[in-house]
């Protein structure tokens, strides 16, 4: 069995650690196989107030990605105990993994990994942040309504048009472009929203001018 | 069938153009498909005195290397005619091929192409003058004889203490790497040299004493 956390599709959430557990209980009595899609697993720590370790160690093995809240250019990190890894390197070389020269993606993923493990509680309180204030925008709504990672779904209340004006509006105003993709769920719109370094670069004076013109042009 | 050109195991040699062309019109005739390794293509192109485009199109598809003579990171490019290459997507998609960025690959790939595409006749006239010289030294001797590319074996007819020990020799007082790897074949030992723009960086003297030091510790 394979399980996200968090999951990315349905905005950056987690189920409780209580509920986790009884996922872990039912797969160790019935002999399944839990795999940890831990993609974003260090964004979500912070939430959890876990250690990467302690999340790991209720899962059989362990994927981690290093392009996504670690900011490196491509790569992951799959862990588990020896006869699977044994066998994943073959698995890993048949699918094209074993390049001539993987260095240009080793390389950020150890600096950004180095530099970035210790800032997502960072992100995670940014991310909280920035969706208590959307929230507090008349017509937009954030899914979860409290982020439980440094990412959230940012829902606008409008049409595509008008949804692409305000950014666009935002954009030429305040020189903060939101998101680079809307997508549709049922007959609503929204963007995923995720936070990292870029975010603490901008003054705080231009992200209140940025939430006001939203408030304006709505 | 494929066909690799030049064929690096014998030495980087290719076979005659008229012989290339008997095996083109005996695949064409029996509805064959024929697609060339060109991986070191480049590299052979001044001793066939031909343009890649001409020897391509005796192919079906062709594949050419960004990290041989050219000297990119890692990467290859692959044509043929538009359905093949539709289906070769999906198939470099399943095999790992379509990493989230590629950048670190491509950006190197097109810097060195641009870079070295006129300088593989260099390199070849390069690595005929290494191998007529070594040739001249009593007890070594080169595969083939007279290069066809910018590279060549290098054989020894010494134990492989002694060919470790006259390199590390040359190493130490020349300061010129010969190689890293000594390959066996039979009972012969040999070296697969190969020549770009690292060799015209060092000075005639420095060379002169690296032929100088394995002619007189032999």
């Amino acid at each position: 069995m394979l399980l996200e956390l968090p999951q990315r599709e349905i905005g950056g959430v987690v189920p409780p650690l209580s509920e986790l557990q009884q996922m872990v209980n039912h797969c160790r009595k019935n002999n399944i196989k839990l795999h940890l899609d831990g993609a974003r697993l260090l964004e979500v720590l912070p939430y959890y107030e876990k250690s990467a370790a302690e999340v790991s160690a209720l899962f059989d093995s362990v994927y981690l990605s290093f392009y996504k809240g670690v900011g490196g250019i491509a790569g992951a990190i799959l862990a588990g105990d020896e006869s699977f890894i044994e066998e994943a390197k073959i698995w890993k070389r048949r699918f094209g993994g074993d390049l001539i020269s993987l260095y240009p993606y080793i390389i950020p993923a150890d600096y950004y990994y180095e530099k970035r493990k210790n800032k997502m509680k960072r992100y995670y309180e940014i991310s909280r942040y920035f969706a208590e204030r959307f929230n507090q925008i008349n017509g937009l709504y954030t899914k979860p309504k409290v982020p439980q990672s440094n990412m959230f779904h940012l829902y606008f209340e409008q049409g595509i048009e008008e949804i692409e004006q305000l950014l666009k509006l935002v954009y030429e105003e305040c020189g903060v472009g939101i998101t680079a993709s809307i997508q549709k769920k049922d007959n609503d719109y929204f963007a995923e929203i995720s936070f990292g370094d870029a975010v603490t670069v901008i003054p705080e004076t231009v992200i209140e001018k940025m939430f006001l013109t939203i408030k304006q042009n709505r």
